[in-house]
């Protein structure tokens, strides 16, 4: 094999394309071959057994592996290739838990094609657009015996349990993983069928707080009047955090928002903008937002979110006490440049200024993420993804989501690149997760040309 | 037997109450009689077969007593003596369901004495204290052969369900059951163990807000920050309806409010008052209200309490959900002269103001109900009170709990005294109910008192 590399002509990229829709059959039997290996991190359930099979997959598919040990599930890492520029491809081979197993229609492990979808566990969440990028890969080597950029896989064993060593193990080996774009397909395209390219995520901040004000539930006719209410004072608090538009009162927590750029802005007036179909998508009668305001809200600001409130009787009819207890579970989705200790502290500081006695608890965090939709590889992904599909990409300045992208960005110090390639209902998560073919193959030649585009200079 | 009435002589009072003493063996015996017959009205258990008994026992008692039919369950009426001033006095003789079963010591409908109690379902709440009326008119006829007043009784089998006819009831027999004053003993002595007066009660409405503000709930990534949020919405809401000081802030709710008489403030005045006592019993840290404030607030002012919240999410852990509905469940407590309905449509008539989509839904009410503490005969059971147990008794405007009060005074027109006969720690609605025996003994010439005060001119 000639294992020269750089840029390479049209034509080469041509013949690789050639190869990948020759390839389909295979393709699909190779996802078929991965996806029936369970691997449910939730349950510890095969994933040691996934691990290995994927790698011995890599070899075979041409891309020398290797499998790292963590404190909890392995990490699979392969790299191959020669070039200025290096791209990380990130993926899990493991999965949702299949319960309840009686709500699919084929089991969940025995991957089985209806009407040009796959149907199995992990098919679209996340095995089928992980192997995309080993096959785009795959056919550069068959084609032209080469690539014309370096690459790494780095797939992890546990995103489905939250990858708790996932930042850590970034953090240990950053040489290894050293790269100039990491890039992630998980998740739907945009559910008009055109692709989606996310510049970053929200980051998350999750608390609770709770109170007690009595040592029981008083009798709100004998002790009326004259005690505290802990449904009253949660009342009083939240209301204290976010003014009648929804902004929030607490001192300090927009301190670190980044401000949109030219460049955000302009991602989202390219955007198709339909209200209407939005407001029927999420369940509420209108949505009363211009389409800037829209997006900004959803991407580029913070939010404080009640997640659940809970005092006092709340069965059948009444049952009149004075509740003595009262809590409210919250979120808030971060944004660059916000610090989730910081906002914690603020939020906690603003409580107990309150009310001292206020017991505020933080549940885990994830820190916001961005990359500069301006930067070159930027331009070159959004580029691929719309050659490759021949439709324009939504591209976004983040994801309203979290998801742990920070890794690459702030620990790994790299620029990183959401591009889902999965089906809008692919029931990730759900009984009878599917991915469809023409999304999985569609994927492949995303990656293949993802790979052509970054490879120009 | 001299039928003869009108003011008796002090030695004969005293010649009924030396009967009374010598009778305690026989009137815990019939006590026992009247608990064994189970008349759980909420389960329509023997109550029909305890109207029947309780009027046999009554002519037994030398007291003419017929049965009446309602919508419901039996009412019991009874009727002797003449004279200038007649008494009324109100009680009822079903029961609470008796379950956890398991918990009693011994079974419910088996009145059994320990340690100077005795234990059954019923014993304080009501049998034991209606019967001491009964039973000091009893010993009137048999000590005197006459009574000094005239004396109606009316004993209601669904006080434990809410005395759904009761008002019906008195409307239509007003002139069978009228009276110059109301008795009531129901309910416990003051925990110092003085005896207890009200001079009326307050009055209940109960109303449940809830809303929905999307078809589901949503993502608080995906969605956050462009669709409303339930919980956010029910505590702007709720925060409208209360100053920090905790007055209400609904248009009118203090319209009919009476200010304290000067009479209600002696009262008050009169009685003692140990905050931490108070605080302790209630379980909370401390009472912040000086004693004036206290008793105003706990008996001559409305309150507005919040007996319930839920929304979205409640589980363990976090969801990271916004939530499409919110609920609060509240109860007022009211004061003369405010009229339920028209302080449900206030708060209504708030509440859509605030938000038109929030539904608001009555839970049923109870009047307030108000006698005046300087009326003659308010000040006579005073003194019976008080001259019966050698204790001064602890007497209020009003209790800070609700009882159908309002059909005495706002349907019949007459005054209505509340004066408790049980021990503090009766258990009543709880297993393993008891009166002490000292309480139902004492209760006898309590009751015996009260008509030989009223009987003086």
């Amino acid at each position: 094999m000639d294992k020269t590399h750089g840029e390479i002509p049209t034509l080469g990229y041509q013949k690789v394309l050639a190869q990948l829709r020759r390839k389909k059959r295979e393709h699909l039997k190779l996802l078929q071959r991965l996806v029936a290996q369970p691997s449910i991190s939730a349950q510890n359930e095969g994933v040691r057994d996934c691990a290995e099979l994927l790698a011995s997959i890599m070899e075979e598919l041409g891309v020398p592996a290797q499998i790292y040990e963590t404190e909890g599930q392995p990490v699979v890492f392969g790299e191959i290739g020669e070039g200025d520029l290096t791209v990380l491809f990130y993926g899990h081979y493991d999965v949702q838990p299949p319960e309840p197993l009686e709500a699919w229609t084929t089991p969940p492990f025995s991957p089985t094609v209806r009407n040009g979808r796959l149907y199995g566990r992990g098919t679209g969440d996340n095995k089928g657009q992980l192997l995309t990028h080993l096959l785009a890969v795959h056919s550069y080597l068959e084609v032209l015996g080469k690539l014309p950029i370096k690459i790494k896989f780095i797939f992890e064993g546990e995103e489905e349990s939250g990858s708790p060593y996932l930042a850590d193990f970034v953090a240990e080996h950053q040489e290894l993983l050293s790269a100039d774009l990491a890039y992630t397909s998980d998740g739907p395209l945009h559910e008009s069928g055109a692709p989606a390219i996310y510049y970053g995520v929200r980051g998350m901040l999750g608390l609770e707080m709770s109170l007690e004000t009595a040592s029981w539930d008083n009798h709100s006719g004998n002790k009326g009047g004259v005690i505290p209410n802990a449904a009253w004072e949660l009342v009083r608090i939240l209301f204290s955090m976010k003014d009648e538009q929804g902004r929030v009162l607490v001192d300090g927590f927009y301190d670190r928002v980044r401000e949109p750029s030219e460049i955000d802005l302009e991602l989202i007036a390219n955007l198709e903008y339909h209200p209407w179909q939005i407001a029927k998508n999420f369940g509420v009668k209108k949505i009363n937002l211009e389409k800037e305001e829209f997006y900004r809200r959803l991407t580029l600001e913070p939010t404080m979110t009640i997640n659940g409130l809970t005092s006092g009787y709340q069965g059948q009819g009444t049952k009149t006490i004075i509740p003595a207890k009262a809590s409210a579970k919250m979120d808030c989705r971060l944004v660059a440049d916000q610090d989730p200790e910081e906002v914690f502290s603020a939020i906690k500081h603003h409580i107990e200024k309150m009310n001292p006695e206020v017991e505020v608890i933080q549940q885990g965090y994830m820190h916001p993420s961005r990359t500069d939709p301006g930067l070159p590889v930027s331009q070159k992904i959004l580029k691929a993804a719309q050659a490759a599909t021949g439709k324009k990409p939504v591209a976004l300045p983040a994801t309203g989501g979290s998801l742990p992208d920070y890794v690459w960005t702030k620990i790994l110090g790299v620029p990183s690149i959401i591009v889902p390639y999965a089906n809008a209902d692919e029931a990730n998560h759900a009984p009878n997760e599917n991915l469809s073919l023409e999304c999985f193959y569609q994927g492949i030649e995303i990656s293949a040309r993802a790979i052509y585009e970054l490879s120009k200079k």
